[in-house]
């Protein structure tokens, strides 16, 4: 395998590493992920994440797995468990029906579809950055939710990838960041990456965005996908319904922005889309830190559905689709 | 002094302790608090809270304060800087004014006006509770948002108190809980609460209450309020708006609950109510525990402002009021 280096995912040829995004922002440690069962423990843990991202990582896995000797019965095994590894984000199960594909050929096209896959991501964040920015206005704030950086992909990122080129531009002035509880992959992620590239930005918590949005500072909200249904609805990080609620209440514009290998057009509608429900303690507390009492009940879905009726338009690598073009239904040919 | 006991404040007739608020729900910690100086720094780094409860507190130290042999003087110092120890919340600045009226006469006048203060508020919340009930069906789930219970008033509580009365009636048959970012008041005080008192419970992020009302597992929303406008426009815990846009959207009935206290008819709306805007650190971890990269920038306002239009009723003690009796302008009595 080729030497690859993103934000959150390196190879050297020989050996595959992920950043541990859990201990971002005060440490950055990497962590060897050459191996299937480490690669799924990673990917179930959150130490890599990103719906474009996890789908990147568990095809360059498969590739070094392979390249380490790995039989063909035992490829197939190791796709059909990276594949399950999170239920909601398609892009994994996108990148794995690649990889099946390439498992018919030998190791080289095997190596080759993922190596791939890691550079059509890096070319998907740009165009995806290129239509986005005919959005913009000319010194823009925005309101992002989650990461959809260079730490949710392998490029600049989805709706981050717009706002870091919109900056670049002076099209986008401030960014505002949801922390996105329950794991603040806000206040530790995008906040992180908004530092070391030098965009001006705000914390906020969750629940503030509504009167960012009623008071005039948010003149766009922009956002990642983990799944787009074949109708437009689509999920993504647990929040983001309540936020375009509170966009489309307020007349804010609202995007969703992901490359096509979010569009899942198998399936009809939101409802169709599995949510995975994570464990209690996420909401009880922060890592080692809890504060609610030991027994408490919780409701914890990592995702939520948002109906393509409240979608202003979507940003896709191959262009804009506005309520229009998503009532004609557009995904039909992925 | 009387002996007083409610859940969050103690008086032996010799000392007066608050419960130490930040330190729920693991550990239950009574800090002395019959000096201005200590109540004050027991408000503002909100040891003590809840918008009555801190009127309540602040009358009976003025009192303490007095048997302990302060001057006249002292006692208006005492007054005019208990008043200042956080702006938002009404019910501070009212029980100072009806102790600096009692200030006029003896000692002993001072002692029963703030006894009585705090015998109100215990009233007051059985007069809210009787009142609310009216308003819930059979069997209903309630999201409420902050804490608004045994440790916001000297009583049951304002929305809590509706949902605990409601909840022995069989009116109420579960409570979702905000943990309410970033002070996590629903997550620790009131999950910490509900447990105490039997009443099932789910706690979840903030975020998170947009898909319970969408998909109708919750059928009313019941909050608290720290001012009421003139008009009805109502502040109240930071995340309290952005859940009245989300019930209003899926048609789920809104409701404060407050004293009379909590009305300031020389306030003519929202706009002029003043918003505490509290430190960064607050947004950017919790407690010792910091996730924010260090530097980041915060907007950290404690408190929202509702506008009467997103208001299904208000409860008060004295009755229920509802858009047309808040349109008549019902608080100029007061």
């Amino acid at each position: 395998m080729k030497t690859l280096e993103s934000m959150a995912l390196r190879s050297d040829g020989k050996q595959l590493w992920v950043l541990d995004q859990t201990l971002l922002p005060d440490e950055e440690v990497w962590l060897e992920a050459g191996q299937p069962e480490a690669m799924i423990h990673h990917i179930q843990r959150l130490a890599v994440r990103g719906a474009p991202l996890i789908g990147v990582a568990a095809a360059l896995c498969l590739a070094r797995f392979a390249e380490d000797g790995a039989t063909h019965a035992q490829l197939r095994e190791a796709s059909s468990m990276l594949r399950e590894a999170r239920p909601t984000a398609v892009n994994l199960a996108w990148a794995m029906d690649r990889m099946d594909r390439a498992l018919a050929g030998d190791l080289a096209d095997l190596v080759l579809e993922a190596e791939g896959i890691f550079e059509e991501d890096v070319a998907l964040c740009e165009s995806m950055a290129r239509h986005g920015l005919g959005l913009l206005g000319t010194g823009e704030a925005v309101l992002t939710h989650c990461n959809t950086g260079g730490l949710a992909t392998a490029g600049i990122g989805t709706a981050l990838g717009v706002i870091r080129r919109g900056f670049e531009r002076g099209l986008v002035r401030h960014v505002f960041v949801d922390e996105t509880r329950p794991l603040l992959q806000g206040a530790r992620l995008t906040a992180w990456e908004l530092g070391r590239l030098g965009i001006p930005h705000t914390l906020i918590t969750d629940s503030m965005a509504a009167i960012l949005l009623r008071d005039g500072l948010v003149q766009r909200v922009l956002v990642g996908a983990d799944r787009i249904a074949a109708n437009g609805d689509f999920a993504n990080k647990v929040g983001t319904y309540g936020l375009a609620v509170q966009a489309t209440h307020h007349g804010v514009p609202f995007h969703p922005v992901a490359p096509y290998s979010t569009v899942d057009p198998m399936c009809p509608d939101g409802g169709s889309i599995p949510i995975e429900m994570r464990n209690s303690a996420e909401v009880k507390g922060y890592r080692e830190r809890r504060w609610a009492p030991k027994g408490t009940s919780v409701f914890n879905p990592s995702f939520d559905v948002t109906p393509v009726e409240l979608v202003t338009s979507l940003v896709l690598d191959r262009g804009i689709l506005d309520q229009t073009s998503l009532k004609a239904r557009p995904f039909a040919m992925l």
